[in-house]
């Protein structure tokens, strides 16, 4: 069977029993974005690593190298963000075709080290290799939490509210953009769409500030879509999820993008991946206090947008309309096609 | 200008400042094979990354998917085997055409967590994307080192014997075997360079217990080739260096295959690369107790091969017959080609 056949998430399934550990200092292995390792005293070592392919992450005449160096570092960021953690030192891995530019893979660097630095990050070594085809940037990145801040994917309780930062489906539009881009849409739009598909911003501050708080109980960044990533949730919780369309916080210009693309807005929010959004679960007593301390604390809005069940309830999409629909994976698997 | 034209290292070079930082928890960075962190406590942090890229480390029909997934753990290990330190933890990035079967993947899987165990390492994550063309296996590997016990490339002194680890030119004489198979050498021997090529031993013990001693000044491992390697010891210890060519060990199988291909076994074994033994420098009064413990403790033999000098009396080597040759980089540069 050829991994096409297969998928990605099924075939992470059938490699955790070769790899499986028990090691008492491995509080989450394989299978989540995030490995959290004990290593001494009360901090946690976080460690993730995640690559952009030219090619299937990014083609080399849509984005600049600086804007790719940005965006490789903030891919990870986003992981580490969505455990509560403080990113610490990163390396990087790159392989190269022979007839690549020095001054390309000079802005590259530049365009890491810019993102580093925004988040208290160092780089702190790493590889190159010449590649026969395709540019690839690998970035293996560290971060600590304290470990009663940690915060994972496996804690959301039936009647907790589900709640994402930001908007949901910029980078979606983004990328029908960067694919159609003669769309009539405002210079403004145009331009702010882009940017947010190219070089996301990772949550980091958010995710730092919500898992300190004590209050949320789970925890996930959107790469793949909010339909695909949740399911992360409802899996390592064992419970199920409600979302409602019409609260999911989608800006106008997507919509707008949406309506010239003949697709939905939603589509473009729940499956588009690419936003690097936080979502997560708390209970509802706890929700206004956190809307207000992040917004004040980051200027990021929080908005809920539906609520969790339990597991044999289901997982459900509510469409404005009062239908409801099964929420099926159907986020940006790597091994299929993208389905927006 | 193309990064061809540049080559591997005035290529970090270059990207060096860009990265520059003086984080205090960094003890070494960008530009080692290794970074040392400083986390908490008195244990080192150690973290690398290496890739093999399909057509440049390996070819698929020469390698079996369980051969790689060691060799792509194997060449990580050897990184931190260099510093003294103990593996700990392992992600794995893998990039693979869509057609790929889902029982290589397995296979390649097997291969690494066999040889993690071998070494007491956990796989605790990763990631897997699809890729346009060729096969990538990242791994970024962690460790750990008493920060009294850290060894690094830095301490060489003039006086300071230097010694390596097992022989070298076992993989670039499996190397000529793989792309000549049809050269008349015993099946044995064939089988045994061969996997030295394919499958690398770390020398993770030997390098724990070399570095324990505290009588060794200087350490790196055998990638690149030791011409190429040995002046990382040179430039960061900032001395000179006399190899022996006669001293250096070669088994007789190399020296055949040399004579078979028409090179001398010395060009195998200085500027071959992928032995992953451990070349490091020591005080001649240190020498031989390390000689007899490592050899006790491990049954590896070390072997003295020349002397570091000081910085002004530059590199060289000296061939059988007495000659002096200035010892140049030959090693194995990433964007650049093979010597051999």
């Amino acid at each position: 069977m050829r991994i096409a056949d297969l998928g990605e998430f099924p075939l992470i399934s059938r490699l955790e029993p070769i790899v499986a550990s028990d090691h008492a200092d491995v509080l989450i292995g394989l299978g989540d974005d995030v490995a959290v390792l004990s290593v001494q005293g009360n901090d946690l070592l976080l460690a993730t690593i995640d690559i952009q392919v030219e090619g299937i992450h990014f083609l080399p005449q849509l984005i600049t190298p600086e804007q790719l160096g940005r965006r490789a570092l903030a891919i990870n960021l986003s992981d580490i963000a969505a455990m509560g953690g403080q990113p610490t030192f990163a390396l990087v891995s790159l392989a190269l075709p022979l007839d690549t530019e020095v001054g390309w893979v000079e802005q590259l660097y530049r365009g890491m080290r810019a993102e580093a630095d925004q988040y208290g990050v160092t780089i702190v070594g790493g590889n190159m290799t010449r590649s026969p085809a395709p540019i690839s940037v690998d970035v293996a990145l560290l971060g600590r939490v304290q470990r009663e801040h940690l915060l994972t994917r496996s804690g959301a309780q039936p009647g907790d509210q589900v709640l994402v930062t930001g908007q949901l489906g910029d980078a979606a539009a983004g990328l029908q953009l960067a694919q159609h881009p003669h769309l009539p849409l405002s210079a403004a739009d145009h331009g702010a769409l882009l940017m947010r598909y190219l070089t996301p911003t990772p949550r980091v501050r958010e995710g730092r500030l919500i898992a300190q708080s004590q209050s949320a109980t789970a925890m996930i960044d959107l790469s793949d879509g909010l339909s695909s990533d949740i399911g992360h949730i409802c899996e390592r919780s064992r419970v199920g999820v409600r979302i409602q369309a019409a609260q999911v916080p989608i800006a106008p210009a997507v919509q707008q993008v949406a309506t010239l693309r003949g697709v939905t807005p939603w589509q473009l929010a729940l499956s588009g991946g690419d936003d690097y959004e936080l979502c997560f679960t708390a209970p509802a007593r706890a929700v206004p206090e956190l809307m207000r301390s992040i917004k004040r604390e980051t200027g990021t809005p929080l908005t809920v947008i539906g609520e969790i069940l339990p597991s044999a309830a289901g997982r459900w999409l509510v469409l404005p309309d009062g239908q409801e629909l099964a929420l099926e994976e159907g986020g940006w698997e790597h091994f299929r096609h993208r389905q927006v």
